[in-house]
């Protein structure tokens, strides 16, 4: 499994890390054949057929800020330059347009490579185009950390799930606001409150991606499309952010023992990210960065799971279970019919 | 895939049901290919090569009492008597001895069959023997309803947290007593809490195993088994219950924003059922009949779970991604070879 990445910020290091720790797992379970053959990021890029060492890479990372030593232009011919069986694309997220990732993927399917990405743009945007563009030329396309990071919500309705009819999934899809209603439940006010995030990392100095509620309505677009096998995109889904929640509606809450969260919506009938009373002891009333989200089945009733949304390593370990699976599909391709 | 059914209680009737209102979904997955062969209560049984109508054992069952027109003696001359290659093993759960439920078990495993069990007993008390049978005989052995009904937590450490190395797994695994504490937790007394249970039908008449922790302890018995590969029985898990938790601990647990609930626990170090103190917007804080897990990873960190612990249909939803797993993996093993 000959890897390129595309991107190399927060979660690429992640990944590059997770391939360092997982590395007796992966070689006990497939033999010395996963290897990063490539990655850039904005500026630089690095290749070797024989493969990349991740510890180098994130050690001249950190140290120059670059991670290659050569400079392109065209991610398209750094792709071209070198063989290779999976594009992993972690470039940042851009909202509007799909950025450099959306073309990456495109890229990388068109010419038949496995694809796993946790950028929230193309998936937001594109997902359908992406989806066929896979199907077309044969190849795998997973982005399980796109939704909820760490949160196996993806896997968890496709794998666990199976044989059940979904008919919605509600939950908390951005740990930001979480933190931040969280801590206006103990008395804070917004403004306190997204000023301690801020100081803690878990908001931008920009933070209305967050707290508006685009990030959460991301996800709520990529869930429709892929659970609900829906043809949506971003300006599809119906958004308020938690700016406008005010202490007095805290407290008001609290008092009939229930709290405020944003919860994202996706059914038939409703694609939404709105502010919304949850009673207390209920699977989405968590506090503090997780995320968290109930999918409503036929059979199953409701089912609930929670985790971190955020996180370079968490992240990566999402990457790293969509690999997985890939691999395992590969291998039990080729043992199953050596068998027969 | 030719069923028989041992069992025909709450659970063996929600799974006959379950292939009536999956009937569409079964038939386009995977053709006409799944029909009940045979099946046994405590006394009667029926038997059909050409498969016998869900409907008309669910009739016969609630009108009369019986699910078949023929008595047994030995379930193995029942088993013996009609070609089938899948035990659905729903007996009642005896957690001293494994029941028949038990011997059910092994003798279809024996027998070169594929088993999928929702019985917490045989599981609790003899999980390595089956295994190894299982392996032995080249079956495949499920039981994914057998720990938190239709909460998916084997399923979820399996195929979702693959690659991940669980560190514990901490949880609610008896929703009667969550039921309870959490009534406790709105000011009433444990025997009023447990009066309301039994008037709802959560608790039974002699609620010794779920109060105590029994049932709770089977089930961490079983996750030791299946998910830490450990080989331990009933017997090695330390068990506390609730009948001694007041209600002024639970005032005391409140002013400190806390909530006690019976969580059962493994990990390396322990196997233990015991009331413990919950923060509140923990995701083990939930309230009602729900159960509730969380599991610690490597590299996701923590993640939760929390779905319907008990129900006919629920438990049964179970038994179903059971069957789908298993008839998946023969499907891909025939198209993948036929491809080749």
């Amino acid at each position: 499994m000959r890897i390129m990445m595309s991107g190399f910020g927060t979660v690429g290091q992640g990944f590059a890390e997770v391939l360092i720790l997982k590395r007796g797992f992966l070689e006990e379970k497939y033999g010395k054949v996963v290897k990063i053959v490539g990655v850039m990021d904005s500026s630089t890029y690095a290749a070797d057929a024989s493969g990349l060492s991740p510890k180098d890479l994130l050690e001249r990372k950190r140290s120059t800020g670059k991670v290659g030593t050569s400079k392109y232009q065209d991610p398209k011919k750094v792709m071209d330059s070198i063989e290779y069986d999976l594009l992993v694309e972690v470039t940042p997220t851009d909202i509007k347009t799909g950025g450099v990732g959306l073309k990456n993927i495109r890229y990388a399917l068109q010419s038949g490579k496995d694809v796993i990405t946790v950028n929230k743009g193309p998936l937001a945007l594109n997902f359908c185009e992406l989806v066929a563009l896979a199907k077309q030329n044969g190849c795998k396309f997973r982005f399980e950390g796109s939704v909820g990071g760490a949160m196996p919500i993806i896997n968890l309705c496709r794998e666990c799930l199976v044989g059940e009819k979904i008919s919605s999934i509600r939950g908390i899809f951005n740990g930001t606001c979480n933190f931040i209603l969280s801590k206006m439940d103990n008395g804070q006010s917004f403004e306190q409150a997204l000023k301690e995030a801020q100081q803690m990392g878990y908001a931008e100095a920009d933070p209305t991606n967050d707290i508006e509620g685009y990030d959460s309505a991301c996800k709520v677009a990529i869930l429709a499309n892929s659970i609900f096998r829906k043809s949506v995109t971003l300006s599809d889904v119906k958004i308020t952010g938690i700016s406008s929640v005010t202490s007095e509606a805290i407290a008001l809450a609290a008092s009939n023992n229930k709290v405020i969260r944003l919860i994202g919506e996706v059914s038939d009938e409703r694609l939404e990210v709105a502010p919304r009373l949850v009673p207390k002891g209920h699977p989405l009333s968590i506090t503090g960065t997780l995320n968290a989200a109930q999918v409503v089945t036929d059979l199953a009733g409701p089912v609930s799971i929670s985790g971190k949304g955020a996180g370079s390593i968490e992240t990566a370990s999402a990457i790293l279970s969509d690999l997985v699976s890939i691999m395992d599909d590969r291998k039990e391709r080729r043992e199953r019919c050596q068998n027969q």
